[in-house]
């Protein structure tokens, strides 16, 4: 851990998230955290892959918090591959066996069970493929150039 | 300008890329800087509109940077409309015409030739959003995390 990361303070389901993204690009995906494929839904994380392959990986820190849940299975229609992420004390019973489960904790992740794949239409991809590459470029900007997000307005 | 933005030391042609940026943004693009949309070439600036078109921008800070470019024809196959960026003092008659000219300073730009657009073919647009959708996840997650340019790695 460097001190830079050491110095944002994440919420327990962030730490997981934080876990996941660093498993998805040393498996060749590129994470997006907090995206919403459409107006009133937002997952934890989003990643492409490098065949444009689009998972979506919940993170659960505890029962309640998977209990409390009550879209995600509105999420399944936006990935070809939905996992749960979650902590080695979660009871992984509550969770639905054709979905994707993976163990993780703030400084990497593993997939335990990878869930049959449900191919995207051809249209939807394109249209979360645009999102995300939308969404994180201004992101990124964002970071980089704060000023832009006031600047340059007409 | 931000005390925050001002540290950075930027290349001429780098503060010409932020005003574009912030131009961009202002119309509803997400821009990205210094993308390669295929290996031996790379833009200075790239563009997802709302509807996903793609525009690419070079930014020319001086005759002698417009002269030794010999690759910029190779980038009009890339994008569906294709801007030079260059300050005032630009000899805008070194620049052909049917490309897009934009008047760019690093706080701004503006559009002063909406070049005509060819439209890319719906293969080349949807790997070239995806490049471009994994390219800006990633680098925003090394911002965020920069652990994870290392960590997570088996």
């Amino acid at each position: 851990m460097s001190l830079r990361a050491n110095h944002q303070k994440l919420m327990p389901g962030q730490e997981l998230a934080r876990g996941v993204g660093r498993m998805l690009r040393s498996l060749g995906h590129s994470p997006l955290m907090e995206f919403s494929p459409v107006k009133g839904l937002r997952v934890d994380v989003v990643s492409v892959g490098t065949k444009g392959e689009i998972w979506i990986v919940e993170c659960k820190s505890s029962r309640a918090d998977f209990i409390s849940d009550r879209k995600w299975q509105g999420y399944l229609e936006w990935c070809d591959r939905y996992f749960w992420a979650v902590d080695t004390d979660f009871p992984d019973d509550l969770l639905p066996g054709h979905t994707g489960l993976i163990r993780a904790d703030s400084y990497g992740a593993e997939i335990v069970r990878m869930p049959a794949e449900t191919r995207l239409a051809a249209a939807r991809r394109n249209k979360m493929t645009r999102r995300i590459a939308r969404v994180s470029s201004l992101r990124l900007q964002a970071v980089i150039d704060p000023e832009s997000l006031s600047a340059g307005e007409a």
